[in-house]
């Protein structure tokens, strides 16, 4: 499924190419790669919008831990991407007749990569691996600080970096590498179907949400969440604005996260942004009809979470569905998101930000939806695999049989039972070891000045 | 003046190109398109910028109602101008001999545009539909968020949500066919002048500045904004760094919109680019000298405002005007609006962010200008039509003579009264029928926890 | 060491260069200036960053003092640029047998630039006159907002003002023209080498240290700031979401500082875009590992400031070093400024947010690490001149000699001399003169309402 190509132009031109051909062809392979490098600044830029969700829809006594955390994700997620991860998930053998199905072997540190020159052609089209490994450090980063706002105002500093640390080095890149680096999942085939997920609606945001999940389960509510008798608590963030600051800037972010996956710059990126918009419109607007229906109010706070929903369930499907099908994709995304907080509320799943629901949630519904409303038209929208050619398909609303459903489905339990096991493992490892939790004293006071020495809001001081 | 051409190369080869000049033809166009589609991601961003400047220049009771609007104007926006706000604008009938004077017809929700293959070219230089869609959908989002702080602090949200969609869907639509579209604007000629508003002072700005005023208007002012004799009593926003961060997005942005609306990647973006730069410095300069001599001390609020003033004052004529006249053009959009508040404050508009002053008053400042200091010489910068001509023109500054300033003041005499008049049915209607304004009550208390059920600040609630 | 080129295709072609290749080389023009433009974007987005950095790190009193310098530091930052900024960096005479050493002559508020056309070629690769000086006028705008922090919470607005306009109209665009303008420091030789400084380690972010540290000295400490037996005493900043966002933001905005220095969109971007986003990620970790053992606890305002020391550092050799060097100079940056606060806080420099260890201190590491780390590969990374020659050297490290090393010893020594003699007699002067500090009163009061008439953060007015 996945080749590991020369760099080559994206025009297709045959070995007879005048030299203004070549020129031209060389010309489109830088373009591919500064968009790709734009696109990934965009996603980059995420980080800001993740920590502003997360810290307003929580209390203003843990806002620096949660401003370190995602500073921390940043950083260790970077650092350690660069030291394993981007080995683990794209360092495929050429020499080898096979890919991996798990890890690959090649690039640690980002040395020895390539055959050619050091820092050659990544393999996919024409992007350079400087640039890839760009792109692919800023979504490592996403899936890791996903997991952040799960595990809020409860969770050792200490225990949540070395879970980021893991997460970013080891589990994250072995998602990927099962997918978009033609591991496990990129092999299954059913008659001349494979999977697909365009931009991680399951590779980065199923799997962000799923280690959310166990994390949260694994740390248990916060204090005062449940009433004796079980029943849920609202316990409201404190900074409303903050917290849709935080969704406009994901927004934005997206527009990298979706039209940069296709790794090059054509004329499907335009498609795949208006996808991206509509879908995350739809995704708010339906939450928006479900919350006022619901509670007689539009709640703004789950307005937000409906447009996150709506993104997130586009992410798989945006290159190979109209915008007409975004629109119902990401409506039923923020339809579900309203249940999903609603269910895992009972379940005693304490989610602080709905993290579990916007990312793992949708994440799946986002990946099936391809089974359902794919229509891949190579006039319209094609959704490129690691080796340029165009995959194409269409969902069960097209007449495509249930084919494609299944290995979406597949997909997405793979998914699950991966991050589910590791996560569980180093979760409960790190409970049986240094602890999960901070102490009952310290999470009543916060943990900003436990933890971090220093509140988020000081009053002035004056000595004078 | 506007005519449906099918996709063709910017660098103007004749039918003989070689396959190697028709191959750069080709990488021109993808970056055409790229770069349009970054720019269209800039120009999303404003959103939070507008979001950030209301609510920061109005009072923490309705801080979640503002940010609640401000995400409905991005929700319903798009979608309104998906739904029928593309075709009203750009649906023109190739198969037409004339241009509708008033709307588009075509490719609702983007079906069944263009001759070719779905999502073709749109006629506009290289721009493929998607690209261009999303670029003015963007633009369309923009237009319906100007009136939302004219409104702020005193209106319902529901009525709020139905103004902003019908103004999405059908008016500014029309008033962009009528200009960018092809339309009655367009159609006007004196000798051989016509319009020209390069990236939409009058287009959006203005179009977003009327409706504001009239609702405004027809809304009244916040109770408490005037003493018993009448006097405008001062309502301090709640939060200075908001509205400044806001107004730093929002310049961002605005780099996406003069230089996106080249709608090209070519030599004159750079020069858009510093014209925007310069004139939104200037902009904040003249305001700051203004309001130190005139209050005594220099009120950043105001010079924010002033800032904002210079960037929509440049906006139509960025295209053809030199850096020089780019800070005459600014600094006098900057002197102007704080004239401009205080006027409005005096009859009676109560305009808690001064909207009306800097997108209505100065976005028609600005369409003048053109008449008073274009300056094109192909050298340097032109402004494109959306035929790709160039249109030609020099202000009375540079000896123009008469004309361009006439056509520019009947394009703003055009939109006041299109507008005016629309605006004032759909907010007469609305207010006599499910009514305009909360209660008495809900505007004392503030609008967040009556409207939508919580509050933007919640103190830290502990159940232990 | 500086040429005036006319536009020439960045490929390379000979004379005999095919019609497709001709046009193949200028869309390779207009890419390179599209590119450099968003990378000028990102760079001016970076004075939000600044700001809510600056705000965040000082008291809830004086917000709108520093929201109102760094408003003002990017419209006079720009205007003062415009003005006589940049003629003085870059306006060489082509007709000149040798450069300027001190400052140019041509193109004052850019009239009468270049010999070809108005707005042809700046003479820095492909770059037009209009996107060089875009991307030059916005880093002016960084460079004197550095100083604001150092200055923060007791100078005078006026006074203020006017050093920002002196230091972008005359002193930042002399250390620019000494060195990347040609001047001075270009002309320095030691055998084969000259001095390098990509992306301005020195020319920026040193130049705006110094300019900090000079004016914290002249202006003296804030009242309270130094105990009776001259401890220092902490003044915890009031919002430090604020500069967590502002850290995210000015990370974003780094990825076009540096990327974007290359001044084209070549093969090089994306290797210069992984140095910047891992040397952050080190410093960052480096102070965290730091201040953890140090203090006991991670003190996220540090750690924000980590990120930055890592940034400074990189950004003079991001062009020359490999990813792994990247790790090492962003980490010693990050454990240099931890020290470098401290002795500054000892030594009665009171620098509120930590401006002069961090732009000060870590940009003269970075400009020293060149004579350590840097290892050009023409396979990998090159560091361009203005004139497209590639720079060809290697640090002590990589077996290159001493000489490197002096040369960016030397560079270092002449713009602390050159700066801080300038910026020495600027404040002194206004010391003297209109006075630099704000009255006891107003200080402890506040620089807000005696300053500017407002608060920051008003409670909610209701006149019913």
């Amino acid at each position: 499924m996945v080749a590991i190509l020369a760099i080559t132009p994206s025009l297709g031109f045959a070995q007879d190419a005048t030299p203004g051909e070549e020129a031209a062809a060389g010309v489109q392979a830088i373009l591919d790669n500064i968009w790709v490098l734009v696109a990934g600044i965009l996603v980059f830029f995420m980080q800001a919008g993740f920590a502003l969700v997360e810290a307003g829809l929580t209390r203003a006594k843990n806002v620096v831990n949660i401003f370190a955390k995602n500073m921390a994700d940043a950083i260790i997620g970077i650092l350690a991407f660069f030291g394993t991860g981007y080995a683990l998930a794209f360092g495929n053998d050429p020499a080898a007749d096979s890919v991996s199905k798990i890890a690959g072997s090649r690039g640690f540190a980002l040395t020895g990569i390539g055959d050619i020159a050091e820092f050659g052609g990544s393999g996919y089209l024409n992007l350079s691996h400087t640039t890839f490994f760009f792109f692919q450090a800023v979504f490592a980063a996403t899936a890791v600080t996903i997991c952040s706002g799960a595990l809020a105002e409860r969770t050792k500093f200490i225990s949540y970096l070395i879970f980021g640390a893991i997460m970013c080095a080891f589990i994250y890149p072995m998602v990927v590498h099962m997918a978009w680096g033609g591991g496990f999942i990129a092999q299954i085939n059913i008659g001349d179907r494979a999977y697909s997920d365009f931009a991680g609606s399951g590779v980065v945001h199923m799997t962000g949400g799923i280690a959310a999940l166990v994390g949260a389960f694994v740390v248990g509510p916060r204090k005062g969440k449940y009433a004796a008798d079980g029943t849920p608590r609202a316990i409201p963030g404190h900074n409303i604005p903050f917290a849709i600051l935080g969704v406009f800037i994901l927004w934005v972010g997206w527009f990298g996260f979706n039209p940069g996956s296709e790794l090059a710059a054509d004329n499907l990126v335009g498609g795949i942004a208006i996808n991206t918009l509509i879908a995350g419109a739809a995704g708010g607007f339906a939450t928006t009809v479900v919350v006022w229906l619901k509670s007689g109010k539009p709640d703004l706070a789950m307005i937000g979470n409906g447009v996150l929903a709506g993104l997130v369930s586009i992410t798989a499907p945006v290159g190979s569905v109209t915008p007409l099908m975004s629109i119902v994709i990401g409506a039923i995304g923020g339809i579900i998101v309203v249940f999903a907080v609603d269910f895992f509320d009972k379940v005693k799943i304490d989610d602080p930000v709905g993290a579990v629901s916007v990312h793992g949630v949708c994440g799946a519904w986002g990946v099936l939806s391809i089974g359902l409303f794919a229509k891949v038209d190579d006039a319209f929208l094609g959704a490129n695999t690691p080796d340029g050619e165009t995959w194409e398909s269409s969902g069960l609303f097209y007449g495509g049989g249930i084919e494609q459903l299944i290995i979406q489905l597949l997909m997405v339990l793979i998914i699950v039972v991966f991050v589910g096991v590791c996560s569980f493992i180093v979760f409960s490892a790190l409970k049986a070891t240094i602890g999960l939790r901070v102490s009952d004293e310290e999470e009543v006071e916060g943990l900003d000045v436990p933890e971090h020495g220093l509140s988020g809001y000081p009053a002035d001081v004056n000595y004078v």
